[in-house]
């Protein structure tokens, strides 16, 4: 089986920010890009029709953890992985359940051997061990999978975060052990991404990064970043890696974030993001626009009968009117929970590949200068 | 502006059971049809594209009670009109709230005047009189508005039901009156439905019938069934309607109902229905299919990885399977409730659009007692 492979198009004079093209068993994904989050397999509120014909995704992400609960490994590999089941048949990433170690921090253990998780839903208790994490990853059958990590919180003492990127190292080569002995289970190509973690200390991450690229994967992931650490440091750990890591890899910075958060890590070097945001702010009434920001919710909307966003022609963005979904963010409507994530994944998803289109134009910080205060504006 | 039109296209022999078109200025209609019911503005869970797309919709309805109260006269009016205000270009029709004077019995008090409604958003009391529910309507816009009656429950004792009745009819003349005072408010034409009320009483029934007939509306409504009356009695009474009112002049039975009902009172001779049943009781995990009535939430769909309805190739009911479905409503996840909405919308208007077919291949009777039994069937 070819295991995926990545392409670098174009770099920029003045910029760290670059355009490839990944190729994967289930299609090409375009660099920069953003993965949508279906955490429970699905993309919250969201079809998988518009995610393919209004947001336009190109791989989405699961999360290992959450779907391992339910619906459970059985019913996974009965239907043949995550793919078959849900109906989204792009390429998919699963992260490892390393993030969980650190967000259910009240209810996990950590051992050399791995993370006891006590179930968020039940209280049933669950040994995952980096071998079983490459076993889980295999049955629910993402194009990529990623190595169990441990994801430690901010701030961490330094001795803390060196024996936490120590075990993390020794896990990631337990991961890759398991991984290579174990077949792709679906007929496509499965492949392993390592996350460099290292908290905020710039020898640690240095270190962890030149381990991690020592595994030679077609992507590595920056981790523990957009844990509560200032901005500033987060873009300043997040430079430090992407100079670490091989300019000829994929590198995919994890959980980030804002839009302008985005459009500097692209401009740091970074290919590869995912995040709720979108989604989880779009179920509360806040809009990313190519106009700025808005909550919806604000009576200030009540009247206003132009339509969400003009920048954006899609079914969604630039059909409803602002009045109309705020009516029914306030009536209380499902309908206003499932435009609002439409409609901040299109506006993600535009980002990246306008951001992409400028790289390939040689053009991306100009125009990321003119863009920024645009879509930071608050209304 | 020329009003809403009604053609009598087919009648079958063995049957009251009748295919016609209804011509308005957002569009024609085949009958008998099925409209999804958008409360407040919204086919709960629905998106327009979906209606339009994947359901079928030819009309949609909208509730004045709850229109009123939210988004407001003044929201709907600036946005010239509901039609606007949502993206549904299509036919709408609006209630009168005489259904809420029913089901709000609790929170309302009935004059000669009108109804006084205390608001179930924040115990505000708003009066309705039949000029001003008349009033709402022409704001609302909607191309078929229904008079404001009294809709008694059941059972009424007889002079409750002949009372209310007699006011219901006083009403009837006052919309009537009003609505031939007010212009069309938007540019098309906007029509007024009467409705027949009279409680269980053959004589009231037939009293009303014949009253709300000389008011030569294209469409006549029967009103205050499904009420919690036994089902026989409530085909009894329609039946009894139907042969009352005028064959020249579309039936509406308000409020009905589950499949097979639907089917019978075709049988019967009406032409348009309404229902909150495939979106709510969607929402609950109950499917109607053209297999059988399903319980998705039930353990038994577990792994069982075939689409949720092969006889609807639509991309919902074609597309998703019974076990991701059940994953969604057993994880909780939004996206459960669209899917099945869309589902049971769907089956709703394939089956009213094949009964059309068979009534025009005069088959009616011979597919009903066909199919009956099969959507019937439990899993």
């Amino acid at each position: 089986m070819p295991a995926l492979q990545f392409q670098l198009q174009q770099t920029n004079e003045n910029s760290k920010a670059r355009a490839g093209k990944i190729t994967t068993d289930h299609g090409e994904i375009e660099t920069p890009m953003f993965m949508p989050v279906g955490t429970i397999g699905s993309v919250k509120a969201v079809t998988q029709q518009q995610l393919y014909n209004v947001v336009g995704a190109q791989i989405i992400l699961g999360n290992t953890y959450h779907l391992y609960l339910r619906p459970g490994l059985e019913v996974l590999e009965a239907a043949n992985g995550l793919h078959n089941f849900n109906g989204w048949h792009k390429p998919m990433l699963t992260d490892s359940g390393g993030y969980q170690v650190f967000s259910l921090a009240a209810s996990r253990k950590i051992t050399e051997e791995g993370v006891m998780f006590q179930s968020h839903i039940d209280g049933s208790r669950h040994l995952f061990t980096p071998e079983k994490v490459m076993d889980i990853e295999r049955i629910i059958g993402a194009d990529i999978m990623m190595v169990f990590d441990e994801c430690p919180p901010y701030p961490s003492e330094y001795k803390y975060a060196k024996d936490s990127m120590a075990l993390t190292h020794r896990w990631l080569d337990r991961c890759f052990q398991h991984f290579n002995n174990t077949p792709d289970k679906y007929g496509y190509a499965q492949s392993l991404f390592p996350i460099v973690q290292g908290g905020t200390y710039e020898d640690l991450r240095i270190a962890s990064c030149q381990y991690i690229a020592g595994k030679n994967a077609a992507g590595n992931a920056i981790g523990g970043l957009s844990v509560g650490e200032p901005i500033e440091m987060m873009y300043d750990f997040t430079a430090l890696c992407c100079e670490q890591l091989p300019e000829d890899k994929l590198r995919y910075l994890m959980g980030v974030g804002t839009p302008w958060n985005i459009l500097e890590c692209i401009h740091l070097g970074i290919d590869m993001f995912d995040c709720v945001m979108p989604t989880r702010n779009g179920r509360n009434g806040m809009l990313f626009t190519t106009n700025g920001v808005i909550n919806i919710k604000n009576k200030k909307w009540e009247k206003d009968f132009s339509v969400i966003d003009d920048g954006l022609l899609n079914e969604v963005s630039s059909y409803y009117s602002k009045a109309y979904l705020r009516h029914l963010f306030v009536a209380g409507e499902i309908l206003g929970l499932q435009l609002a994530s439409v409609h901040n994944l299109s506006f993600y998803l535009w980002l990246v590949s306008e951001a992409r289109k400028q790289i390939l134009l040689s053009n991306f910080v100009s125009w990321k200068n003119q863009i920024l205060p645009v879509i930071q504006k608050r209304f």
